[in-house]
């Protein structure tokens, strides 16, 4: 994985980069569609390329280990053959779904034992277990194994779970190192920075993160509950002090205004299922605002999803039938929910970078950021 | 609406046509998917026209006339001005899903009143009230409303009921031809032929449906559970009866089998919810035979859910990839399965009225018949 920072931003800490990996190119900032079991719900790989323009999507080590399994997954050649999408991929480690849908979980030195959401069958993951199984699955970019802390969280705990947390990154780069991808492209690990809304762990967890000199790091813990300022006060600290020649992953954020403000912060790619999962819900998120599909103001406008938009859904259904197929609870409504909102997704951040390069993101920012939180 | 006969086949009664709307034209023997509440489940309207290459999709009065509701449907201007879907649209008449889905309903002289499975509101639909509704819906092909008697039905409740039919279709084209199209185009109504499996009833029937000299017609309570045999049977007495310079249209059928079966006794025209809602479960038709997908025999079957397909979801898709999104419950399961589906339907009617024109029709039904009937 090769990174170019392009442009950095004179009014805010905003960055334009490159990111090269053997799948392609990524531009930055990013944002990557979630495709938890190896599918976006509801669009197909064509639609992610060409209708949204993903450069990147993410997958989920915790479901794609039980469901295909990694035997399926290794026999395919890698999650890329198996879903059929031929750009970049990154996997998460797992750790997040074992804490947050596994019943029983127990957390030791070793690993983590949990029990399948799905069968109640038992499994332990481990840090060195947890790279073998990302290089089956083949993901372009893998995620180290870490444990993220809820919120609120008490001191004591997060300090303790975060110096675990550095010590399994070191098992997971000795295995990562020792080991070697299977599919003749290579991968690359990030290491994930913790430390709950504690300012003085998350300056000592980037520190140790950034000593590790990995290609890129990410931020984990954060969106989970604690309010934006404490987000954007740690990712700012953690961004100071994390290496600005490589990328910075923002982990399971956000709302469209939490990225505008994360990217003035530094950060460079985001991932979250707020787009995908609250278009199932009739949520779309809009560049004048928020609108819920299926309220009584929508049962007779005709108008297009979004007219000045290049995506054929937005041109080609209406506001009036996109609500009634969310009443119905149509499929087609989740797929051109799901679409638009993926689209504006990806529309923010390239024109986010547009901006940075340009040199207006800031005044950009501060207007996007009253538009997109309004209520329509 | 025209009909242009354009072969009759010489060894079976299988023709070849071309019926002209004002949406466009439609080549027979034709598939229409069931698009029941405005939209074809789990399909874009632009995968209808461009990858299922559908020429005409059904809609069903009983749910659109619940949901979204005429004067939603009357201020867009029409079911395809509200769908978006510019080819031709048939739409029935909303008595079958009056029998089938209300819960409390009451077959009189008048019409019949029933509740609505969503609410529970009271309603009652009667021939002339059918009539305005699918005036206000606008499809280009419209039904009668009939009653479609169960399978097994006592000879004497369907003798009358076919009595009533035929006096509610008195009604129906009194008051259709007492009223004007709403969106400048033309709609033109097809009566329905009744009397469950009693060759005297059917017979009778498709005399007087005959008698009425409506541009198309249709045969209704087949495929209610009666055996294949029954089916074929009536559909022979009626097509016999019934004018070969008009479109006749088989309602509800069906099996792969039974549209090739249906196709060599003159029908032209069918629709039903197999291909839609099979794929659904993870049943896939295909030229070869049936493919249940969960089973353990495609777990790592990597080769592409049809090879020679043009289609670009039986392309890029394998057998293991689809199976892993039956058994995840993933969305873009039902979308390429439903995808698959039906092209393979619309590809077999295609394919009959080529074989019908080239005159190899019915050696090519007799190895079709055997080959789609196989479970893989």
């Amino acid at each position: 994985m090769k990174f170019k920072l392009e442009v950095t931003d004179s009014h805010t800490k905003a960055r334009a980069g490159e990111i090269t990996t053997d799948h392609g190119v990524i531009q930055t900032p990013i944002f990557m569609p979630v495709g938890t079991a190896g599918s976006v719900k509801a669009v197909h790989q064509r639609e992610l390329e060409n209708d949204i323009k993903a450069q990147i999507i993410l997958g989920n080590t915790y479901h794609l280990y039980l469901r295909p399994g990694l035997s399926t997954l290794e026999m395919a050649g890698g999650l890329h053959k198996f879903n059929g999408w031929e750009k970049p991929i990154l996997t998460d480690s797992g750790g997040y779904q074992v804490y947050s849908l596994s019943g029983v979980r127990k957390i030791k030195e070793e690993g983590v034992t949990f029990r399948s959401h799905i069968d109640g069958s038992k499994h332990l993951f481990t840090p060195e277990g947890v790279m073998d199984t990302q290089r089956i699955i083949g993901a372009d970019i893998i995620m180290a194994f870490d444990e993220c802390t809820p919120y609120p969280c008490e001191y004591g705990y997060a300090r303790r779970s975060m110096e675990m947390t550095h010590r399994w990154l070191k098992r997971c780069c000795d295995h990562f190192d020792q080991t070697q991808p299977k599919y003749g492209y290579s991968q690359t690990l990030f290491p994930i920075v913790q430390g709950s809304v504690y300012k003085d762990l998350r300056k000592q967890s980037a520190e140790m993160i950034a000593s590790f000199e990995r290609e890129g790091n990410a931020i984990g813990g954060l969106s989970v509950g604690e309010p934006a300022e404490d987000m954007y006060e740690m990712t700012e600290i953690v961004c100071d002090i994390l290496p600005s020649d490589k990328p910075r992953y923002l982990m399971g954020v956000g709302t469209p205004v939490n990225i505008l403000e994360n990217i003035a912060l530094g950060i460079d790619m985001f991932d979250c299922v707020m787009p995908t999962r609250n278009a199932r819900n009739g949520m779309l998120f809009t560049k004048n605002g928020i609108i819920n599909i299926k309220n009584e103001r929508w049962k007779n406008d005709f108008s297009p999803i979004e007219e000045d938009s290049d995506l054929f859904a937005d041109r080609n259904y209406s506001k009036a039938y996109l609500r009634h197929l969310a009443h119905s609870n149509e499929i087609l409504g989740s797929q051109i929910a799901t679409l638009h909102n993926l689209h504006f997704y990806i529309w923010l951040v390239s024109e986010a970078r547009a901006k940075i390069i340009e040199g207006t993101f800031n005044e950009w920012k501060n207007k996007m950021v009253k538009q997109v939180a309004q209520r329509l």
